[in-house]
């Protein structure tokens, strides 16, 4: 391990280098836009891609070779999404990952395409091509690898833990992007997840699937995914030790820290929205069943009136009871208690007095906790939101211009 | 017909007087919040209601009163929505029809009851009842009845049309109070019509229905609703003529009256959308199907990003495909083609050049229109949206306090 920094994120696991270089794509943009992680040997591959039928270029060539379930590299660009491109937006995503194909010598099948930014603008191509000539990969450019796939982010994010797996140290480390208020319908969320454990792919798929229902998708709301949504982890087993299925004692492990990981960078991806103040955890209990939960917890998480509330640090709790009635989950009003941090708001249907300056007090802190208990089941479940402020508005008033 | 106005709205029909005063359910308001709108004899009703699974108090009750298909009087407060507020509220909403029943010599069941304003609080019912003993009603306060609903809103929202049915002059005419950004989940809708036609009770429900559907529920997404939305109509027959039913001579000239009423409330509404500078016409045409068309204009009319882009006078037409891709409709981007006004921006998936200066000038006048032909079948719809201000987070932020 040596020489890998854990802070690096997609390069803190051994074999795995990135590159990044600025080759223009945004008129006027001066940080790197183009960049690259790679494998030392081919790795086993899972990847999770946006639901929506327009999806970009990239998803629709990255599904059909992550479905090969092996890739070595990744290479991503941020500033322009390829997304409603058409025929000539699927011939870009091929000549990119073809031109990163030759530059490192692997066959095209083996890298994966990612691109975020405007949509309906077509490829530059000769600036990445360019660009691509330029990549000089190495283990200490992680957090490159985060800032070059930044669009409105202001802040790399990145996180990668160590395990005892199997008899050996595995690393897990990973680089996201968000920015955009990340629900509704916000801007594009890119995941990627580098790991040198042994993973066989099935099970690497099956963990990456149930750990972004519980992250990813929790701050971005089924359906209402952008163009370019892609969350992908690559397993190069440069650590060795057993491998890692289903049933296999390292199972577990593995999955809790894939879960952490992504737990990590959601929670930054939501942090990190546009003009939020503060993350926004909605903690639902005594749901009907787990499903409801869940849409109930993202339905509140989403509010674009608890948002706003949050943001006026206004302890307004009838909004959070409007967005669970919606929702679509059971809702029984009167079976309802809300706690926003330790300060109960409702009882079983009923407004109880609270201290308002210490409610208010709460909802400037960086995290502000709703705790809403059904009483109607065991379904249980936890989502994030941010604040909503003028500068979302700000920021997405003037992002093409 | 004669004296009455047909500017006042509810009661432009004959038979109808309304009333209103400021009774101070909201602290430090000096606008009236408490009407009544009643007719002279007993009316035919016919009412829709939010399908939040946490509704109101007068949601409740109203809407078991209008399954009689009778009614002769609608009684209103601002301010306070009576939503969350369990049995207590429940009891609240029948003492407030009680003493409106009392006061007009008129039984309980013949009172309806709606309420909008904050949520969870209970409603001071002294003032309440203080405020209904002072309704004196004439059949000039139509533009009271729609002051008095209004919360956010900046303005009445009241009109009436009159018609020659079935050998006479019948009115149809209403008042509706929106505010909020209306979608995904924003401040209640209410709206109220009246009309002096003869209307057998079912067709009344199915014409309002139908009108409902192309108008309301195309400015607000379905299950995103407010704890308190109801649309209701109240028939009492008082300009004569043959009775109006399906197959009847005048159904089609009344249901397409009641339609107008509807239409012109729904986009007034909209237009004054919290912070609104523009009222955004979305287009559907060539949807696999008509729901196909309904749920992707009302995806387009509800993206933030969209909505956002139209405040920045921002010609981003990805956003609008992104917005119609999440929207779980069918869409095949290569068969797309969208128009900005008479701007062609995508023919077919392929981005057009288009004279951008002309198209920001387009984005900033009072009627935005997107048209989005998806090429793939016979399914249209028409959804109403506004543009996204910094004014809608500073109002939502500041609401309550």
């Amino acid at each position: 391990m040596g020489e890998h920094g854990i802070e690096q994120g997609v390069t803190a696991a051994q074999g795995f280098a990135a590159a990044a270089v600025q080759c223009g794509i945004k008129e006027g943009s001066t940080k790197p836009d183009l960049t690259v992680v790679l494998s030392d040997r081919p790795a086993n591959v899972a990847a999770v891609f946006t639901q929506n039928r327009a999806a970009a270029a990239p998803v629709i060539l990255s599904r059909e070779r992550a479905n090969n379930g092996r890739a070595t590299a990744v290479v991503a660009n941020s500033g322009n999404a390829n997304a409603c491109t058409g025929p000539q937006g699927l011939q870009d995503a091929r000549d990119m990952s073809a031109a990163v194909a030759q530059r490192f010598g692997l066959s095209d099948d083996d890298v994966l395409v990612l691109s975020t930014g405007v949509i309906g603008v077509p490829l530059p191509m000769p600036k990445i091509l360019h660009g691509i000539d330029r990549l000089e990969p190495s283990a200490d450019a992680g957090l490159d690898f985060a800032h070059a796939i930044m669009t409105t982010d202001t802040r790399q994010k990145v996180y990668a833990v160590e395990r005892e797996i199997g008899g050996v140290n595995v690393r897990i480390g990973g680089a996201a992007k968000g920015s955009g208020m990340i629900h509704p319908n916000m801007a594009t969320l890119l995941g990627v997840i580098t790991t040198d454990a042994q993973v066989e792919p099935q099970f690497l798929h099956s963990s990456l699937k149930s750990a972004v229902d519980l992250t990813f998708n929790m701050i971005s709301i089924d359906g209402d995914t952008s163009t370019n949504d892609a969350v992908l982890v690559l397993a190069n087993g440069a650590a060795g030790g057993t491998l890692i299925g289903e049933g296999t004692a390292g199972a577990e492990l593995f999955s809790r820290a894939l879960l952490d990981v992504c737990t990590t960078l959601a929670k930054e991806i939501v942090r990190d929205g546009e003009g939020a103040h503060c993350l926004i955890e909605i903690r639902v209990t005594g749901a009907h069943s787990g499903s409801d939960a869940r849409q109930i917890a993202r339905s509140i998480s989403a509010s674009a009136l608890v948002k706003t509330a949050v943001f006026g640090a206004d302890p307004n709790w009838g909004r959070v009871l409007c967005a669970a009635g919606y929702s679509g989950g059971e809702l029984d009003p009167d079976r309802a208690t809300l706690h926003l941090d330790d300060i109960c708001l409702l009882r079983l249907g009923t407004g109880m007095p609270y201290d308002r300056s210490r409610a208010t007090e709460l909802l400037r802190q960086p995290l502000v906790t709703f705790s809403l208990d059904l009483g109607l089941g065991d379904g249980a479940a936890v989502a994030w939101g941010c604040d909503m402020s003028y500068d979302y508005v700000r920021i997405n008033a003037e992002y093409t211009t």
